[in-house]
């Protein structure tokens, strides 16, 4: 499976922590300090789900506008859905007019993507898929509460697309060397860790210490998963591309696998939790910082609880 | 692909035409006639779509405990979700223990069942799974308002699942024949249909008469294009077993395909339309009307727009 393009679009609203700070009456340095993020993006009014998705496909759509026609499979990702009937996938097959398309939106929450590489490298290695795009999109300040002093101050909105395809491409940015997921509701706080039910409380982390200690505990084991069943030390992958989560939580995943500060790509600081998106908007971000070659380690955790991780190689 | 097992949960709480008159003003006999629905069932208090999901895994985790270790998939469907984070997957699988299972739950709305089946085969097909549980749930009452006129009284709630096998299996009560699905957001309305925002308006229908189009062609193309590819015409199938949207829609459907009435399957009268989960419930109803060998064909179509069909062959 390969990655022939990626692309995100972050919303250009920002808010800082000064005006966090302001609304929740703790002192800004405590949101840094806590998560390491300086600020985050907004969607603006009219913005949803499905019109962030769309955003994020735009450029890719532009460079690859030959085989648009081609795609058999689009996958949506998110967990902040604006229309849970006319959902992101939807969206965007009609947006685009790619008419041979299956079409579903899939979560498990800030994992999702790695669920749908997964389900594309099924579908391909079936021979049932060729093309398949992936768009990941959170609107995490539509159900989020700013003045939440538990974890109004993480969320961010943004979104991200892949067009993966089967067959070998040689321009193709990367190629998935492996992908691996797994459910992990049975553990801990399992779906009572971080939730959204839309007709209660909207986006809530009843249990953050738990979610803080699985997110760890979770990264690092689909992290040595995937090296070990590759054969491969965490020395030889250049870049760990993790959930953006909290930059403690990322800092501890990279120094549980003895991977220096070089080696840990983020985006946190300047975009916040950026929800299922998050691990694609900064490989995107940090794609220009690997050779040929070199690899490139996405691991990902989502709050109901679920892990996956994905391996890819620079071409 | 097998189906090994199979089982459906309907809560106790009924509503009927009368009670709908009463809150909306219309006729009661109205309802019958637009949609040969005399009743439906309702959540009751403290029922959500991931305990109507585990109501529904009951029976058929009893009947099947030995090997319920060995599912590696879980896929839920739902597009009334109760938690979008701690989703329907996560729920069945903490509830049962399901220790070795992916988890995500996915919509394309009334047709997610055949994208989740199409996702089994697809990991199936590439050695990625041997055992999938699929469970669908919705909790439509969630979401809609039992005074709106358009289509207040269509929704009723309700689960079902299936035990699926990569393996031959003799005492399977369904083999799986074939199975497909399509996005068609680019058709008519698409993503206008039929839509659920829970920070909007909720679960309407805003776009009715071209959801009735739309579903009959969708639904109707659906099953000629199962039925052309496997060398099938309409009279070789015992069951059409629709997604059960409106009464005259699965009229219609079967109609066009020169079927008689008593091919066609509907619980629409007592239930409503169940959404996702309405062709396995209906499904479990009449599955011993099926002799050895005969054929089931189940066709759906979500409201974003997707369509979906299987071809089931009673073992």
């Amino acid at each position: 499976m390969q990655i022939l393009d990626l692309a995100s679009y972050l919303p250009e609203n920002i808010v800082d922590n000064q005006r966090l700070s302001e609304l929740s009456g703790r002192d800004a340095e405590f949101f840094l300090r806590r998560t390491g993020i300086h600020e985050r993006r907004r969607a603006a009014s009219g913005e949803n789900t499905n019109t962030l998705a769309i955003s994020a496909v735009r450029s890719l759509a532009a460079r690859n506008l030959a085989c648009l026609p081609e795609i058999d499979l689009v996958i949506g990702c998110s967990y902040t859905s604006w229309d849970l009937i006319g959902t992101v996938a939807h969206a965007v097959q009609r947006e685009y007019g790619l008419r041979q398309a299956r079409a579903f939106t899939l979560s498990s929450a800030c994992s999702s993507v790695a669920n749908a590489m997964e389900v594309a490298a099924a579908f391909f290695d079936a021979g049932r898929s060729q093309l398949a795009l992936i768009v990941a999109a959170d609107h995490n300040s539509l159900y989020s509460d700013d003045s939440d002093q538990r974890s109004g101050h993480l969320w961010g909105d943004g979104a991200a697309a892949m067009l993966l395809g089967s067959a070998a491409a040689p321009a193709a940015p990367f190629v998935v060397r492996d992908v691996w997921t797994a459910g992990l509701g049975h553990v801990g706080m399992g779906p009572e860790g971080v939730s959204l039910r839309p007709s209660e409380q909207g986006l809530v982390m009843p249990n953050g210490k738990d979610v803080f200690i699985q997110a760890c505990e979770g990264m690092e084991a689909a992290a040595r998963l995937l090296l070990e069943r590759n054969g491969l030390q965490s020395r030889d992958v250049r870049l760990l591309v993790p959930h953006q989560a909290n930059q403690r939580i990322m800092d501890h995943v990279a120094g549980r696998l003895d991977m220096n500060p070089e080696q840990l790509a983020s985006s946190i600081a300047h975009y916040g939790n950026t929800g299922c998106a998050s691990a694609i908007i900064t490989l995107v971000q940090h794609q220009q910082q690997l050779a040929p070659g070199e690899l490139a380690l996405v691991v990902t955790f989502g709050g109901g609880y679920s892990a996956g991780a994905a391996l890819l190689q620079k071409q």
